[in-house]
């Protein structure tokens, strides 16, 4: 058998690869990003290629596509993310459609599909709204595979992740204090909340996505569930602050609030999150604050 | 003034073209298509070509983007159907976004974006979910429209048309009863319904759509009815079979019905369509069953 991983660089990616090598995953496994991954699995390649894309996949039992141009520079460069965010991502669904047998594909969906203004709660029959140039292509990549997976041609699955935790290098597009509050008390250091205590988000640690994306590979689905919304866990600004002392054994006091309108409205308001289909497929979310913590430290200690 | 209709020598393109002679529309004309049609306004271009296009709408201060790959073709060629209803409007969409004004762009959609399971009725709420291919590129292309409306770089519009008649060559993948019943009662000959007379439509003439099309062009609209479903005339079978007898003044005696149930499941069983946003800027439908057959009728004489 063998695994591609594209994006296999980035943050996400380095967890998946970790959790590759951690789990023993069966069969050759390759680590595609546009540098190399030092890990003897890594390959350089320029994904936008189209014809080293087909050579990459080539043989592939099993695709997880996570190479994405993120939400920021997304938005500030649209033919940019058309390229990468959406156009790779249909490559690929080509590329294996063409395939005589069905291939598997897991792709990295994004809950930006929802866009900013969120109703009350959100479950697998809330429409696509998306408020931003990545939540737009993620939100046509859906379609692309809902389309694909009833033609029969691919076997091919879109996560709606939420936010992951803890980027170590505080990357996140304005959701970046989720993972600067773990880097911070890991360092003793002071840290300022952008949202207020009660602020809501839906957090999942990198490594907790990792196995989902593993299980997304190897089971079986029917073409209604190829576009689902993961679970995450949905905590309030102080529970995750609690907890993410409690992992790093820093004083809580370290962590002030400055809420900021912007930001607590785009990452501090998100409402109820409910998941029967994924749920019913067995993805799981961190399971509780403590456990998302401890998670999301070990990932941050590894990278 | 200059306006630019692409897909000119398509059925639609064809009565627009019509429709802005009649009424003398203002400005330059350019009428774009693989063939050139024959009036002076024609132009041949292979559209797919990104160089060839960005010169055809240079300068351009309205496109009506009507150049498509049918459903029938697109279902047999998805790549086909992805470089041309999804690539090409992706294309226009990136040249028209880098004018330092935006220009205006007035797209073909499609109802095929609904899919083929319909819920009881149909209104500016109902959340896509396409059953066909042309119909996943279809609402790919809203997406697309809507987020460059909203970074405010170019004021476009994708309105989608319901079945449109009356096809000459009866063309409509499915649906080409629909007009293959003015053609036959034209002809005075014999035609058999693949539908009951209770079977339910959603019609329009390509003329009442043209009048449509040029109403977008200049209307001013907010970023939120960018993506509109046009009104319709629902009609049942037995009301259209009789004011197409009366516009062709043809015994309705001639129509016989052996109802299909795929093609009464896909095109006979269209439910309730409430389209107040479109009816609240102005789009209208033929009004009446004898208005939308002579209408149709009038466009069939003339091509």
């Amino acid at each position: 058998m063998r695994t591609v991983v594209t994006g296999a660089a980035g943050f996400l990616g380095r967890a998946l690869a970790r959790r590759m090598e951690e789990v023993g995953y069966p069969g050759d496994v390759v680590l595609a990003d546009r540098t190399a991954s030092p890990s003897p699995q890594g390959v350089a390649i320029d994904l936008t290629e189209r014809a080293a894309l087909a050579a990459l996949v080539e043989g592939a039992d099993r695709v997880i596509h996570l190479a994405a141009l993120p939400g920021g520079a997304a938005e500030a460069d649209p033919e940019g993310s058309r390229a990468i965010n959406l156009g790779l991502t249909l490559d690929l669904l080509d590329i294996l459609s063409r395939r005589s047998h069905p291939a598997r594909l897991v792709c990295a969906g994004s809950i930006a599909v929802f866009g900013a203004q969120l109703p009350d709660a959100i479950d697998d029959a809330t429409p696509v709204r998306p408020s931003m140039t990545y939540g737009a292509h993620k939100a046509m990549v859906e379609l692309a595979i809902a389309d694909r997976v009833r033609r029969g041609e691919v076997e091919a699955m879109a996560l709606r992740l939420p936010g992951l935790i803890a980027r170590p290098d505080g990357t996140g597009f304005g959701s970046a204090f989720l993972s600067g509050l773990f880097v911070a008390l890991l360092a003793g250091e002071r840290f300022t909340m952008p949202v207020g205590p009660d602020a809501t988000t839906w957090l999942m640690s990198a490594e907790r996505c990792a196995d989902n994306l593993l299980a997304a590979a190897s089971m079986t689905f029917s073409a209604g569930d190829c576009v689902l919304t993961l679970p995450a866990l949905r905590l309030d600004a102080r529970t995750l602050v609690a907890a993410a002392a409690r992992a790093t054994r820093a004083d809580p006091a370290l962590v002030t609030y400055a809420p900021d309108a912007k930001v607590e409205a785009q990452f501090g308001s998100l409402p109820p999150l409910l998941t029967p289909a994924a749920d019913r497929l067995g993805f799981r979310h961190d399971g509780d604050a403590d456990s998302l913590a401890r998670r999301a430290l070990n990932g941050l200690r590894a990278s």
